[in-house]
């Protein structure tokens, strides 16, 4: 799988999943409506941030955008959004995009990297999310309306970037290690 | 003190003391060099939020914005922020704010009121809120660089709206119960 920074001409590959995702109401805060013009907007960022994709056998199955929280005096704590094609679940995208924000996100500087709104009820992602070393650091009631469940709450999730412990997925992957 | 929505007249009133709040680096996490276009933008925000001015003896002494905390499915939960003239501090406009604030949000249909960066150090604002019956959810470590104290953490704090406990300061007002 290879992870690179998007290209404009990425937004059609990527809008039909984004749109799909979106739809299904089960994950994202955007609105159900929301027009590929202004998702592209706010999905294909630019410096500070930086937003990527993730090609399987020439095709476009992920992306993620990954930039500063908060302007300013917050702008040292990371954030990052993921998207991946609901054909290719359990391929392993969204872990690989996951790796690769994390990577991007620590030798660019940051020191943490923050995730504001984690639907609870999206197990993967959660137990992704943990198994790469984050925390819940609380979780809002009742704060995302799931489009089957209703009411559900949103997940803080936190991870400093300044220890460097074995990631879990890295020790079961066998990397080399790089340093 | 009257709480009215803002014109677009008022921000070269709010402005000032804008950018004093923002260059002392205390409080927000707004650019430090914001020029005054991009804080009006941000600030004087349109429906279905509301920037609202304090005034005090014909004088604007404070501004706060209300909102969606997040688009779409989180749209039901608002946040909001607040600016006080710091030549008004100490005169109740931060707290005439707050409680107008929720009233608004608790009248317009929100079911709870989020914020989501609230300086640690800044124990006037937390108090403030915790006597309006917000709790602490949780601080995110080090995700604010305070310009006299360095790193220090951000409070996530919640309030519901759903409930109408009566709020200590209502007591201490003895204002007229509203039903």
């Amino acid at each position: 799988m290879l992870i690179r920074p998007a290209e404009a001409a990425d937004w059609e590959s990527i809008w039909p999943f984004f749109r799909e995702i979106v739809t299904i109401g089960e994950t994202y805060c955007y609105p159900d409506q929301i027009t590929s013009e202004s998702a592209r907007s706010s999905w294909m960022t630019e410096a500070p941030g930086i937003t990527v994709v993730a090609e399987l056998e020439g095709r476009i199955v992920g992306s993620a955008r990954i930039g500063p929280n908060r302007d300013g005096r917050g702008a040292h704590v990371a954030t990052a959004a993921f998207m991946v094609d609901p054909r290719s679940q359990g391929e392993g995208v969204g872990r690989a995009l996951a790796e690769f924000t994390l990577d991007w996100a620590r030798t660019t500087g940051y020191r943490a990297m923050q995730f504001n709104a984690v639907v609870a009820t999206n197990i993967g992602a959660v137990s992704l999310w943990k198994s790469l070393g984050f925390e819940i650091l609380a979780t809002v009631p009742e704060a995302f309306d799931h489009a089957a469940d209703g009411l559900v709450g949103l997940h803080i999730m936190y991870r400093s970037l300044l220890d460097r412990p074995i990631l879990r997925s890295e020790s079961s992957m066998r990397r080399v290690p790089r340093g």
